[in-house]
């Protein structure tokens, strides 16, 4: 027997947040291994704020499918697998799922998998959970540190070698909660803050310092308690990260190129200093030996897997010296305007609308700008 | 005394719904001929639906700023000049205004200007308006019969001498008001529509209609009262027509390029098919000599005196297949998710956020699509 | 064996649309017999609007959950049990469930309720089902008399003799779909409207004629076609109706007094004629035998299980000659702006804000008013 | 010659944020004197947070209005007339004018007013300035005690002899721009907060103190800059402060009874301690000696001038017991919701709409509470 490991990545399109549809007839279908899917990233159709019960839903559909289709129990899919929802499809953005398989091929039964004769560096999935936190943890220097922990386990059970083969992490972190903040008083601990919804960006901040620190993006002594959430100059140019009520560990996931794979996808990524930033998005296609221009447009993302971007907007109120009004703005939240402009920036390179842009993206990228990565069928 | 005429367009910055500094400033340097001023057109920051007061605002403050600075009355700056505003600037969109100059020039007395060597047909500016009509025949044929009588005019005014140079008709035309609609039916004439708000599509569409009619998009027998907002295959790919409270005729602003006028700016358009039409916007920069690409986007709108676009959800619920949720959010309004997608997809091609773009765009363009205009320097 | 039949309502607080806490403790402590449950009502935090998914999210929980606490499957829960989810908690109301129950008790066991001495009529409920539907039945004079017949059968049900000691109807019906549409126009048959939103009112409108028509509110010969959604002045006093995607058929519950029942509670009701009348209020607290002011409202609603009422803005855009802003409020919908202020002139009175004030009233009451009813503890 | 004082109070309907028609045709017929105009009050249809541009367009219309009805210039009346705008009718709320007039009447020419036999306290207006601030002075002790010793003045201006007299206390006061923050960091000076939003509430909460320590509720070394905007347990319940940009210093205008006037309105108030408090309005009614009640409320407003009140969301989460979403929802404003309640509420027990119920309630009342006043006229 002769095992190698194949990554696979499935964008289906969502017609409601409850509809897992696609994903039954994939698996029906023999597309998808239900047993083999690893996460679950989804782009709902909420505000993205606080009230946005779009990506519960979700996560509870697709958590019911998946142990369906697997034969698991929910607490064993639970376990297993990651559910990230991004709620806020503002302008043209079209609510779908990523679906991330992790398969095992055994070479001695399977005809010869596509990028096998040249091998080249392919898709690589590796997953790794911190310890569970205290209260008092979240969003502090000891979440940075199990983080950045999390991201070396993670890149080695993904057989990831370098730094530089790493292009995307999603994270996903805690948050507190009135109950988890009296906790902590009770043994005399003080939280990073007694607000629940700041609370979610201190997590979010801390893990993306985390995985900044794991992939050499920040210096190790640069970062302390005090940089969360107030040195905009540290950030991960790979990171992702999102903040939910359900766990108090953080969970990583590790996207990058291995020669340990023999997957059908590549990876890429750049990251844009500002919403406008249309070069660095040629750049991470380029890392995926793709073109921009009318030709790839005209294709939407026919030979394009996923695009993963993070929005937000700039705090100086200034995009290339223009005003903006997102964040003077009280009827529409700023990331929901951020969104829909890197939705329109990207929408318009790729001819889709099919794309993961979500907000929230403190220490992810620059003020103003963020990550974007392109996963790619890997070419015959 | 040998005159000639030349247009001119400024593009203003507004810090808010009140700001004129800009165009006093403007005009105390010299830049502006306050008395040349024919039209002002504005991205306000508003919502662009019923209850945009910001238009209203930056109306009456520019025209006070354009009567004060021109030491006209404001019945005389009301009777002269165009004040044309769009709420809504969603995404990153930027608020400024469009300033547009008919200047006389007396070339015994004034340097030979930039593009008088090699004459070439350069930016023309005529404006007509119809006669005033009643309120039954708002939205029906009779208004796009005089819009499109209006729009000839307007063209022979300016002296573009083929449908060919045309290349944006703005109309600001009437809507219907309780009292309107009383003031017929005490005539015993029943009006397109009781519902006020609609009564502002049906205009709005009536108009572009008129205009298609005018430019030979559409053949004269092909319209009637029964297409107005139900034909969505008739479309002007040039017009851009705004209702107002304020009036009871049309007024009628061409933009075109003619031999007969020597200005410093050039105008060209195209048609996006749906709101992710590159190809169009390309086709634009081409009429006005212009490549799209890095060298252009690092420039901002430097060279770029204007683009102007018109955006609308698609009413399929689709952008090439992909479902949008403009239409079922109740939170949002569709014209502003429009605005903020095709908004987007113009500053990743233009690297700027100054860019007008509205909504309302019944009969202009296909359906989720639009017009869209440059106006650019000429080369030296 | 002597049974009698035992109404039973239970307002739960839910801390999210996620929230089946309250149901759980209610049955574990013996409080609520699951199996008992004939109808939820949920008041959950969405918009109320399109984009609602938070009414979706409490069905699914409560469903699953009284399946669970029952020991029955989903599928016989979602046939015996009434979901009705009204979204909107806008100003201060509070996010809640009500639970009924139809409960046969063995008064050769069980020891003698408290209203049994003197028998007076107390709270009781009365279910049934019309036919199912075709498409081109919803919104019009099918549904109407299918719904009139459905509210007798309920009544008869439910042993309550007369149309007076009917207090509260609430109906569930269906809405069109683009597949139903489009199943309709291939059998050649046309639907009432072709937009799957508006299809909601008219549905709502045609059960709420079917309960005015039953009730006895209007002439039998006064409701066709042509009368849904058209004719203001035919309405109910008692329907609330609720459209739902999930049933082809009207699913409607009957609540009523009847000296059939032993039940703990009684209900009265009256009709606000606009959303300021709080003599109709006070009429429906007379009729369960309580008093406004300082001492009912400081209890809150201590011997009160429920109230229900429907709110809607005015169309004639006034109250009591007052301009309200509702109708052009263009970033809150006006539903939110009536269930805001219906639920502010309820809790005055009631020192309490758990109330079920739900909004789209097509024919439920007169224009910009609508029925309120309060379910009290029968005093003992 | 014989000088008394007069207050006059007047409530006019507004079409819209630009419509002072009603002001006009009041001074028109003579029942209001352009020139005695001390402050308009306005509730203007925006969102009443940071991009409401109805307030700039009510004052900008207002002023030139009253200049042009008064025959003053803008300046003049920009020096001698309190413009204060709150934004936001959510629910049913009305917009409207509070034109507030100081006449001097001369007793030797004019037949004797009403309450001038037994003459009776009845409403008096004061009105005083603070020294100008500079930036670093906003939302600190120097502001609270500056706007204290306005306070003391503009009661003793008005001739209100006691602290129990004064029933409402308007504070117009400065914020912070980014200019002024930068203005007083080149004197080394730091600020309260750069967030410019912020200071907003700094201001209006230090104003509220100083109207607290100047009536005595509470002691004057409770105090300090370290209680502003943090200690909630301090509040007056008489103020309402507003923050606007085109002030630096605040402008106080005190409401009481006293002797020293012959007015035809009088004055009073009380303190919500929650929004659904009933009981306190009731008090406040009875300072004017009305009655609540089914009468009360079908009269609407007649004998009533004005309802002034202020609404903040509980920070709590929590109404009597209940759980609110207000603080929860992202797509409306908590305080947009908090008018919307109290409005309701209000409306309930006065049968009318035309409220003016302001946010914004820092250190004016308890939390989820505050101040509400009466005007009534004086019974003959």
């Amino acid at each position: 027997m002769n095992l190698i490991r194949q990554a696979y990545v499935h964008r289906l399109a969502a017609s409601s947040p409850e509809d897992v549809s696609a994903l039954t007839d994939a698996v029906n279908r023999g597309q998808i291994d239900a047993a083999a899917i690893v996460a679950i990233l989804g782009k709902t159709e909420g505000n993205g704020c606080v009230n946005d019960f779009t990506r519960g839903l979700a996560t509870h559909m697709l958590k019911q499918a998946v142990a369906s289709l697997s034969g698991r129990s929910l607490a064993e899919v639970t376990a297993n697998v990651a559910f990230v929802m991004s709620g806020g499809t503002e302008g043209g953005l079209s609510p779908h799922w990523l679906v991330f398989e992790s398969r095992l091929l055994d070479t001695a039964k399977t005809p010869v998998p596509v990028n096998s004769v040249a091998a080249k560096p392919s898709l690589a999935i590796g997953v790794a959970m911190t310890v569970g936190f205290l209260p008092e943890d979240i969003g502090r220097d000891k979440q940075i540190q199990a983080t950045a922990m999390a991201v070396r386990q993670a890149m080695q059970h993904a057989g990831i070698a370098s730094f530089e083969d790493v292009h995307y992490v999603q994270v996903k972190c805690p948050l507190l909660t009135r109950q988890r903040i009296e906790e902590a008083a009770g043994r005399g601990q003080g939280v990073v803050t007694e607000d629940t919804y700041l609370s979610m960006g201190y997590s979010r901040g801390a893990s993306a310092l985390g995985v900044a620190l794991a992939l050499g993006e920040i210096a190790p002594d640069a970062v302390s308690d005090a940089s969360v959430c107030r040195d905009a100059s540290l950030y991960s140019g790979r990171a992702s990260t999102s903040a939910g009520i359900e766990l108090m560990q953080n969970q990583v996931m590790v996207l990058g190129n291995s020669l340990a794979w023999r997957s059908p996808f590549v990876i890429g990524h750049s990251v844009m200093r500002d919403a406008l930033d249309v070069d660095a998005v040629e750049e991470a296609l380029a890392a995926v030996q793709l073109q921009p221009g009318r030709a790839l447009r005209s294709r939407g993302l026919g030979q394009i897997a996923a695009v993963l971007a993070k929005a937000e907007s700039s705090r100086s109120g200034l995009i290339r010296e223009r005003r903006h009004i997102m964040l003077d703005d009280s009827d529409i939240h700023s990331s929901r305007h951020a969104r829909a402009l890197v939705g329109g920036v990207l929408a318009g390179i790729f001819g889709d609308t099919q794309l993961f842009v979500s907000g929230g993206a403190e220490h992810q990228g620059p003020d103003g700008g963020g990550p974007v990565a392109v996963i790619a069928h890997l070419a015959g």
